[in-house]
């Protein structure tokens, strides 16, 4: 089957071109990626979402519910699993494998889960071409699931336009380790589990958090209450100081309890609103400006870190370093330099 | 001063020297990577110990509680803690900073903490850079200290030669969360807080789990035991079985409680029984080599990524992409090609 062919395919809704194409592209394969190049104008309608926490918050068990909630509203979501724990890769526990069992026989369902990480930047070029094939599929919501914790997942989920990140009751420490690169991508917060002792405490913890955070100049502003604003309640509010939009999202916090779906609407509700923000205050552009951005520079890096690894200049310089005739600063000036076409085929021919 | 001035003094263990050198590195200061490049022959003779652990784990005061053992055997000890949420990073708690006064008091102790991330690969070049100042300062031990979820943590802790994943009781997510990228690369595990309850279980998880590992194609075995094996115990033993080095590391599982001690002493032996396997078995040498080549090729991608984002060519290429002129794919492949210079100055002259 040609890329054309796979393409045409997958815009007339087959789910077995669909996989094809995803296991093609999660290969690097090139009859993949023509085909993803084909598919591109017919992307940027999905509402992309991006949910994250740490183990052990129930993220997979909220992406259930929510992809149930979605789907009554007659809404067809893809959802990409990027959490290596995630039971949508490993073996699922009980009670998500009947939820997930009722979501894989939806035709209006597809799953896909990153089995691989790649090289510097290898999960992020997969997650994004797989979000695009879904948004190309047709899917109204793209969801994806990745774990809270380490650059590559925080580059993930900020490829989404709308972020969720999801908290416990009793996780002080998580809170104190999402602080530093979480917090200030999140667009609404879940509080799930939300039937346990302290989940007031966590939603507290959290409002504090975001009125810190509203002193320093504030891409958002803090939040009043837990209840998911609709969109325009703040209108004319004093918030609206944001300069050009006149508008300011201030991230809700939404309590859940995934597993029997309370606060499921209202968190379907939060993204929704904050979706509807993004268009009508002309920050979606900015932010598919910055995911653009972001997936070229993520491609070009991996398309250079192949050429690296596979470099015989680099096992040269490599051993160089190895024996102390070279340091590794100078044998990465070298390298650079060969990978820019700036010097010879031989790097090594003069080390040191 | 100079770089050679600032390399000289670093040499003579002049701390301050150190401080500013270090502060320069994590600048990326021409002069700081001028003087890295002049110490780089001084360096290789540190013991590098990566410990890693989701938060929460004790960390932190695990690493206090084994420079404590270290500085009790008469061995210097530079840290290096990468954790954002680390104390040493922000604000500890009451016990951590008498700890950690204790140490910094200390001549023989050097603290430092990674207060920044980059884009792709800086936080690893960083984070080497720092341990190898500090091993060429002479340290006997350098440790860096990172939170054990996402590929660029990963990439840190495997630059150590020892690696020491730490757990808790009662963390059955935890452990799914680690198995992914983690459990291959420990060569020591740690049950922290093992005066609670569950820390049995967690080592026989721990056990079963190595167990599993075993019958895949290993890097190491799986361990019999609690204790931390004395270097040879197993010489000879059907495990031996390892090819060229005809000895096999069996990770072991050591039970500490960090706050009163406990255990402390064993996980030093542990650690300093894998650093003489290393030396002994020939393996110090993969290892170097592994550490060497990560960071060449960390050092050249992120000087690529530096060219990349300050390119003109990326913003026109992205404002092509955005107004679905180009697809993300085929800018990065002209993106790509004008970094290699393979193209003229302008890759955008004719998009798509």
């Amino acid at each position: 089957m040609t890329a054309e062919d796979l393409a045409q395919r997958v815009l007339s809704r087959d789910r077995r071109a669909l996989a094809r194409l995803l296991t093609r592209v999660e290969n690097r394969d090139p009859e993949g990626i023509a085909a993803l190049k084909a598919l591109y104008p017919h992307t940027g309608r999905a509402a992309m979402v991006g949910i994250t926490g740490l183990p052990g918050a129930g993220k997979s068990t909220l992406v259930f519910a929510l992809a149930s909630e979605l789907r009554r509203r007659g809404l067809t979501v893809g959802i990409v699993a990027v959490d290596p724990s995630s039971p949508f890769t490993r073996g699922a526990i009980l009670g998500d494998r009947v939820r997930m069992q009722e979501l894989t026989g939806d035709p209006g369902v597809f799953i896909r889960s990153m089995a691989t990480r790649g090289a510097l930047g290898g999960l992020a070029v997969g997650t994004i071409d797989t979000m695009s094939a879904l948004d190309a599929f047709g899917m109204d919501y793209v969801i994806v699931e990745t774990v809270g914790a380490g650059q590559d997942e925080v580059d993930v989920v900020r490829a989404a336009q709308t972020v969720v990140v999801v908290e416990i009751p009793g996780t002080g420490d998580a809170i104190q380790a999402l602080k530093a690169g979480i917090l200030e991508i999140a667009d609404v917060f879940v509080v799930n589990k939300a039937d346990r002792d302290g989940a007031d405490a966590v939603a507290a913890n959290l409002r504090q958090l975001l009125s810190l955070a509203g002193d320093k100049p504030p891409h958002y502003r803090a939040t009043a209450g837990d209840k998911p604003p609709r969109y325009g309640a703040s209108r004319g509010s004093r918030l609206s100081d944001d300069g050009a939009h006149g508008e300011v999202w201030r991230p809700p916090i939404v309590k859940t309890v995934a597993v029997t779906q309370d606060g499921i609407p209202e968190l379907a509700d939060a993204i929704a609103a904050h979706q509807q923000y993004l268009r009508e205050g002309g920050q979606l552009k900015d932010r598919q400006r910055e995911r653009a951005q972001f997936q070229v520079l993520a491609l070009t890096q991996q398309a250079l870190s192949d050429r690296l690894h596979h470099s015989e200049a680099l096992d040269r310089l490599v051993r160089n370093v190895c024996e102390r005739r070279l340091d590794p600063h100078t044998a990465s000036e070298q390298l650079a330099r060969w990978v820019m076409g700036l010097d010879g085929p031989d790097p090594v021919s003069s080390p040191g």
